[in-house]
């Protein structure tokens, strides 16, 4: 049996790559909890996240010694006695909602509130503060619960997945994550949408637009290399360090000041627009609700938080923001908020992926580094990098491609 | 040719019952704007609305002068030369957004926001601030443009009509509100739902969802008598002067503190719950996001603004609001906010009221009086009377029921 | 341990009880294949299905010997290791369709074709031809595999629920599938509708129309006892052994001749209307398309079959029918057909029935009977009687009622 | 004012281009109905139709002397006194269906079958059989009536537009048509999808899957060339009149003998696969509902009627397919059938073409003709060219492109 090791929160801004205990099916975190149900798999690619970012920058209530990561992909190599669907050697991307398959949530496809993984409230997460305990995913081993319905297997051939690994990494988050917002902003044929923030989810939800049909896909942020990033695959983008009013950009784009769909890729850490700003938890928010059209939709993947100790006022420690709900009224708008049920779109997005329909892995500047490179990785996106990180526990991903 | 006279706004407080020209086919607040498309009827009903009550008490910008109303019902007595298939004697229903169902918002059923009947903004209404300069219907005398397309005919059979005017009144506007808000909360069969507000929007709403199927609706308010109305037709009340925490009161009903589903029929004009409430404009909508089910949708019919020049703080006079955003994000919330496009849904809701499923008269408590009372109307109704107010111009309502 | 007893079908027109042994958590059927995800129930109530005599008039390919019975409700006696959230004690309402959770099919909730429960196509059920093997539940016990997904729980209030098992144990089958029809067929707020068929189905479709909001359900059928059942709850009925023309009925209820939504709760087994009719398995069909509006939509929950060996014609016996598509495609209609997938409406369905919102064993007159006077069910429920007939394996639901 | 001339059916397998009277705004077919919503176009563009085709073949009871053509794209010369948005100059798509904008149906978006343009039924067209008595458009000059709703206004900037003509002309018909037909057969990203037709509807459905995401889209024709066409654009291919078994085919492209969802573009003039197929209206509608997977939907945009005199057999010569409904019904299939209603897509595929989203005309090969040449594209398009033709009666769609 290999030795197991991974990504640890330290404390604000450090993590290190520790020695870990090999993976059983149960959980000490809650009571010994029995996974008969799961597996245990070889992590072949798992990502850094954006908001793992806000547990690192101390921006969240996490705990020194959390295991990272909930973007997983990997071999099975164990299965629990309640397995029936999934084998060994099956190649899986694992979405990063922990869902058990038999909640009233999870048979409505919301398997982002699922009932039964999460002592405290509905919805799971590997690795990740508040969210059941469960066991973070940058790791060479880790463990998958409820596997025959959280699993999406790939096809047979493993040549072809192992090539394909880079973007297929891309369906355990950001890619669905992306999607997600802007399918429930309405995104479809011949829209004209405007996309906050171009780091790797941004950069996700406008491959997720051009997939989607979108006509015009405009880009907002305040890093050149990511808004470069997003125009190498054919985006506009808005310069918000230099422009404070985005509706007077897309208007110089499309002609009118408004867009028919807008998506929050950005979330509680946001900054005001211009050369000025600050942080202002609700400047994304408020203007896309004034540059949407009326009987718009904002889609709204970006993370907001019920509790913020490093915000930097009182309203914002607790989740409370400034909206201009008067203006959203007025014209007639719709806000989705919350974590993306992976599950209602990774099988078609894999497809999508399989058949080159779709190159996420390029698009977001997927860049493999080695595991025990994890604490670099975090500290280079971290200052901006326009790169999606996927670490490599076992050197196979770069063998690959 | 008979006279006209009508409703007309004159200061904070105070409305007067004034002679006024007969209607023509063109628009003078629009530069005379012609309406070759609309009809004159004779107002048969004409409801007072809360949203009225908005901008009697200088809650807004109205300009004394303004001619009130939008709830419209009447009969057919001149049509302009484009008007096709609508005809002199037809009694109909007049939705009370303006439309002139040849935009891309009309052709896309929003109806609410139509590009084409007010110059400053998406969207119209009669009689209403802000709301393109057309007249109001609480008058003996109305202008309806684009007839063929925003009229709702009622059947040929005129006894019929006139013996359940008061249900098909409803149809101009609360009913249609009611149900919008329902609907797009998702409430469906064997929903348990909470509607914030017990006037008639409220009790519209409360209707509308069990006409959708749902299995239990609470409804909150600080007047018992408006409660007392909701008890009477199968709801659940919780007295909001009583009792500060809703979640704790529908668990006693339910079971479990939330519902699947909850529609803001209060708007900005909100206060505080419990004993010493106070106006807080957010805290209608912060409940509802709090006591709605994860993966639940709020719906908000109630009435938003971007200028209140009244409000208690100054964020508030901008329509901006405190509200508790990491908390929805927390359980994957939506929100639909806006006014109800209502032909979307006014023609079903009439056969429901011509085939007996549904008495939202009764269940509004709707309050037959003459067109000259109307400001006791008012008065009364800004007092908190648990009634509807339905203006009877010409003495035919009462006469028929 | 108490002994097991049920309904086994003998040949065309011949069933019989029948001592069974008692159910493990395997199925012998598929192999011995293992079901630890099963559980075993305490049969409460269930009900004789229309489907079942298909079977039993010899029109199916059923083999003697196969114990009938796909509508069950009961209580947990024994829990498989895998079972984790449903409990011994619980009562339950069991959908007809078996589904794993676990395939593409069940996640994306269409459940009546699960891909792992039936070696020969998607689908299965219990106690039927060609649908995988699986036990009836006709029986004093019975095992329900993947128990934490297939399994309904009731409220915990043992009384309440005992009170209202005739109606809950319509969750199981005719209510859902009623449900979906109407659903299907666009039935909504202020429809008109034709329901085809006042058997069971038919009359818990006719209920579902109602709570749908529905402003006319229109029943036809060519028994006058089951369509004098469905007038004793609201419905306009026409006799089909009296009227050819269907939509010349529907003229004279609804001043038109056609619905907007209609729904084929009769299947293959379809006879001509008027005095002479004989068998005609198209004649629903092409009847719904023809006084169905444009742009509506028909839902076809009645069974049709791949094989039929006692149909009238060649045609019919491959399940191969006369339909005037020509006439539909001009009207832009559409057909939904298909298994109703029970879990898709049965929580709400059930929340409604214990609300009151709903009456359906009222409606479809449930009559309780023992489990060893089935024979006698079977004949009179084939010679017509209005009824939908429960059967009580131990003598409980009785007694409650 | 210009002279008129026009494509005019002479009977079976016959056209000429007559010279026409000069179009006015009233319609003497309609006992000179008035049409001042109505304006005069000048025909930039007017495309032959397969459904031309049928009427040409004579397998319609079109009349001699029908003036043929609704595919029409142009610019505004003449505006009726009630038309208020569109002026004069403007360059414009007409949809195929006429529809007053008026109606219960237009109102629900369900423009193909429009209540009040055509007094036989619902529903109408230019220049076609029982459709209302309109003129086609295959002429110099044509009228279309409630233009403010009917017409698509392209951009200002018209050199932009002119050299996007062949892309903007398929607008009016086979670009809608066919993304209606893959929209309604659920085709979304990752779809894997089987288009039946490689004429030009179904090249333009298999672009549509595309733009919509499609992971595969597998079309199968007899026709060689037109099959060269589908694969030049990233599709696969089934050559028809080599292979009868559609699903093995399907199961050497994808690995399974089933797609997600599939597409009628061929109609009632389907011949049997393999190589002595013959005329069989059913064959391709049974391939279908075969090769579709449990829960997919079909999408039939391809045309089916109520009288074809030129049928085969009795029952076709009425609409009357023998349809294997049984298979389709164990299987959970639907079907939506009908007109496209080309309003509800063509604005959103107006913006993909103006963006670079969609070649439409590269893939459907279109072929621009000047309008005298109309009887010899008849004549090629009937002989099975790979060609889409567009009539291009004032030379200036050749001049720009």
């Amino acid at each position: 049996m290999d030795t197991n090791c991974g990504v640890v929160y330290q404390g604000p801004g450090e993590v290190t790559v520790e020695d870990l205990d090999f993976p059983k099916l149960e959980l000490a975190e809650q009571n010994g909890r029995r996974l008969q149900h799961g597996v245990i798999l070889k992590v072949l690619a798992t990502n850094i996240c954006g908001s793992d970012q806000h547990m690192v920058r101390g921006r969240t209530t996490a705990p020194a010694g959390l295991t990272l990561g909930h973007e997983i992909t990997g071999e099975v190599i164990e299965t629990g006695r309640d397995v029936e669907f999934i084998k060994n050697g099956d190649l899986v991307s694992v979405p990063f909602n922990i869902a058990c398959g038999r909640c009233r949530n999870c048979k409505e496809r919301h398997t982002g509130v699922c009932e039964n993984v999460n002592r405290e409230r509905p919805g799971a997460a590997y690795g990740y503060v508040d969210m059941g305990g469960w066991h973070g995913g940058q790791a060479r081993y880790a463990v998958v619960p409820y596997a025959d319905f959280n699993l999406l297997k790939f096809p047979a051939d493993r040549d072809t997945v192992m090539a394909k690994l880079p973007d297929l990494a891309m369906l355990s988050d950001i890619l669905p994550t992306g999607y997600h917002g802007a399918y429930t902003a309405g995104v479809t044929t011949g829209s004209t949408v405007y996309v906050a923030g171009a780091g790797p989810v941004g950069l996700a939800c406008a491959t997720a637009c051009l997939l989607l049909g979108a006509a015009v896909v405009i880009v907002g942020d305040m890093n050149e290399q990511r808004l470069a990033q997003a125009r190498g695959f054919g985006c506009e983008t808005i310069d918000l360090s230099q422009h404070a009013d985005v509706g007077e950009q897309i208007e110089q784009i499309l002609g009118v000041p408004e867009v028919d769909a807008a998506v929050d890729c950005v979330g509680f850490e946001a900054r005001g627009h211009g050369p000025n700003g600050g942080e202002q938890p609700a400047v994304v928010l408020n203007t896309l609700m004034d540059i949407t059209r009326a009987a718009g939709r904002v889609g709204v993947p970006g993370l907001y938080v019920t509790g913020d100790p490093g915000a930097s006022d009182e309203n914002a420690r607790v989740g409370q923001l400034g909206l201009k709900l008067g203006l959203g009224w007025a014209k007639s708008e719709s806000l989705t908020t919350g974590q993306c049920p992976v599950m209602s779109y990774n099988r078609q997005l894999m497809m999508a992926i399989l058949h080159d329909r779709v190159h996420v892995a390029r698009n977001v500047n997927a860049t493999v580094i080695p595991l025990d490179q994890a604490p670099q990785g975090y500290a280079e996106f971290d200052r901006g990098a326009a790169r999606k990180y996927v670490l490599d526990p076992h050197g196979l991903v770069g063998a690959a491609a």
